[in-house]
């Protein structure tokens, strides 16, 4: 980076400062959000070392996957993205292109998502960081929330299952020549999709609810359901990806298990009434896998599932 | 850390879940800010070897300081506090007594103010780090901005100017000793108090415009005139602090320069029309220091002061 001042202007040619949901821009203490709409917040770290290598991800999709993250928290609450604001982790050492290249794919999904950049800060840094809070208005029954099912309603995702895991395998274990040998789930790791306009679908759909998957269907299921409940799952094998089934093949892996255990889906995971679900099942890419049990707990395809607990600390 | 679930059971103990403003709270993917009102939004990073160093800041005070930054953008939009957001990078290394420290501090600031953690995010990190999303609601006459003053605008500041570097110069030649010697200027380093109530007494008082100073008077002038106005300043030596003196008589510096070159005070610079500016001279704390001049640049106790530019980056 040549300078803060240029670093600044590089964000003014790659993002408008203004917005119909902002009152006030970047540029001063705050920028304003305008009021007459409940906003949603979710705020996401992507680090490298930790959620990214710079091995195998380019500049762009770091950029990238940096704000999809967020946008895949938003869509999850049935809702519309509107703004974010950035605070930037920059090693010194990082030139130009790299930054160039960063913002321009950046500012890419926020215009497909019409997401304004109001703000953040800027910091030297050892390794590269990006910590955004994004923000949201409300779908057309307001947001969708977890933990509102009851038992009976009909479990769904839309989205691969364990497909970004496959990628992110793949992609520690050969390195970019993943991009060549299972291309689709290096880009489920890389440039995850995130499904606005099928959260708002849903939501005019009359589901319930709704969650983003981040750490796998498994770990993700009781946070949906709350710990009262649980869940009887049917998952078929051939509803998974071909790049899953080669890389489980290859790794004598059950594929199965291997999906509901994969993290950073970016998929989402929903319920509807049985008695409700006519519209929600025309949704795309809208797939049944089970139902909410009375008892806490996974079956998985009529078998108790062991959840293996994961904890970024512990582990 | 023991786990990240330990964490969130910490975090839910130091840290209520409900909030006026807030129509939902930690735990879904996105919490949800009230509408009916706008809001302001700012995010700062606070990250060790940068912003900070353990040498000498506690856990209380890294808590502390990394909530105070962000409120003091929103006191300097003349707004009130209502939230925040946290994404954390925290070493495995650090033990519970720390992040307790760490978070009771965090609270007992956010309490004060009358702010809700509405959500955030916890990853490893070789460093500790903190980024802080933060939402005020307007002030009595809205939001004050920079850029809204005039030719022949009084210019003034609320709180003292030069004293946190004073601190900070104290801190990096003694270390932690220095919180003897120059308790003052150490806790206005370490400190430093957001300036919520000035901020709306002032907006209260008919100001035309506010900002906090966070890279020294010198530096943030013309940020808040704009490009094209100037400043005359009048700034008596008698006016810095006890602890600045001291510090420049020992290391032969001059004290007005030394406290207009000084960063991190947080301290707040306005402007209001001659005509206008009774209410605001009631106001505690209210220093005149000169006023806005149709020619772009500061002239300082009479005489044209050289602007040194610094950028994180280019030097």
């Amino acid at each position: 980076m040549r300078s803060e001042a240029h670093f600044l202007e590089l964000i003014d040619s790659h993002f408008s400062r203004e917005h119909d949901f902002l009152a006030l821009g970047r540029g001063d203490d705050c920028a304003v959000l305008r009021g007459g709409t409940d906003y949603c917040v979710t705020s996401d770290l992507f680090l490298e070392g930790e959620h990214f290598r710079r091995d195998y991800f380019s500049a762009a999709d770091i950029g990238y996957k940096a704000l999809a993250v967020n946008i895949s928290d938003i869509a999850a609450m049935g809702a519309k993205p509107v703004a974010f604001t950035m605070d930037l982790m920059a090693p010194v050492d990082l030139p130009d292109e790299f930054w160039d290249e960063f913002l321009r794919s950046m500012a890419g999904l926020a215009r497909q998502n019409d997401m304004v950049l109001a703000g953040g800060d800027l910091s030297r840094s050892d390794r590269l960081g990006i910590s955004i809070s994004a923000f949201g208005a409300p779908g057309s029954t307001g947001f969708l929330r977890r933990r509102n099912c009851a038992f009976g309603d009909i479990l769904f995702t839309v989205g691969d299952i364990g497909l970004a895991r496959t990628g992110l395998m793949a992609l520690e274990a050969e390195g970019i020549k993943a991009r060549e040998t299972l291309p689709a789930a290096v880009m489920a790791h890389l440039r995850p999709k995130p499904k606005v306009m099928i959260g708002t679908l849903l939501n005019a759909a009359g589901i319930k609810g709704l969650m983003d998957l981040s750490d796998g269907l498994a770990r993700d299921l009781p946070r949906f359901t709350g710990p009262d409940l649980g869940a009887n799952l049917t998952i078929d094998p051939e509803t998974l990806h071909n790049d899953l089934h080669a890389w489980c093949k290859a790794a004598g892996l059950d594929p199965v298990e291997f999906a509901v255990l994969g993290g950073e889906d970016y998929s989402l995971l929903g319920a509807v009434s049985p008695f409700d679900a006519g519209k929600a099942r025309s949704v795309p890419g809208f797939m049944e896998i089970g139902t909410v049990t009375r008892e806490p707990g996974i079956i998985l395809n009529g078998k108790p599932f062991d959840n293996p607990g994961f904890d970024h600390f512990s582990q």
